[in-house]
């Protein structure tokens, strides 16, 4: 994306997309939700994602590091503790996703008698 | 899930993980926001959201129409027309994915100086 566009997720190559991506992978958006309970050591956080790798969430936290979503603090213990909690960005990312979560979760029944008809007609 | 509990996307097996994640999926979201500003014929939605390949498209809207967010209607013209909008769901859904995709091309300048700072750093 040229500095001069308005950023467009719609443009396969705005910068946006990218960031958008990785809110909403697989994985990213669930550790945004999680870390907008509170912060986070990573096995905790595993624990929270259901069903995560260790791989996965470590490329997860890593991106929406790069991206300024999450800060990653390394505290001075031995052993060192490392925890994860939002930026200010990433706290209203968050927020925002979750409002997107509790839509979902609230329709659930809508999306399953969707489901089913669609099943019976296909 | 069992019926008896609160929907999580937090547990693996709860259907919201699966609604959810068709709705973020690489390209639900796009073609969500898409539908959010009118109905499309499927080569205008494909054009619109840019880079998204004809059967990445089909598998997508098929996704969204099972979850009950896509209505998908065959006018009987000759060659019949094939129109997709959202439903009353759906437009729900949209509007708040709608919200997300502002937030974050609102501040694509703040996730591109982290990322520029975690690149130096890293």
């Amino acid at each position: 994306m040229d500095d001069d566009l308005i950023p467009s997720v719609f443009a396969r190559d705005c910068a946006s997309r990218g960031v958008l991506a990785n809110v909403t992978g697989r994985w990213g958006g669930l550790a945004l939700a999680a870390l907008h309970e509170g912060s986070f050591r990573f096995n905790a956080l595993r624990r929270r994602v259901d069903g995560v790798s260790e791989k996965m969430l470590a490329q997860t936290l890593q991106a929406l590091e790069r991206d300024g979503l999450v800060r990653r603090e390394v505290q001075a213990t031995i052993p060192p503790r490392v925890e994860y909690s939002l930026t200010e960005f990433g706290t209203r990312v968050a927020a925002k996703f979750v409002e997107l979560i509790e839509l979902v979760e609230g329709e659930i029944g809508t999306a399953r008698e969707a489901q089913e008809a669609y099943d019976r007609a296909h």
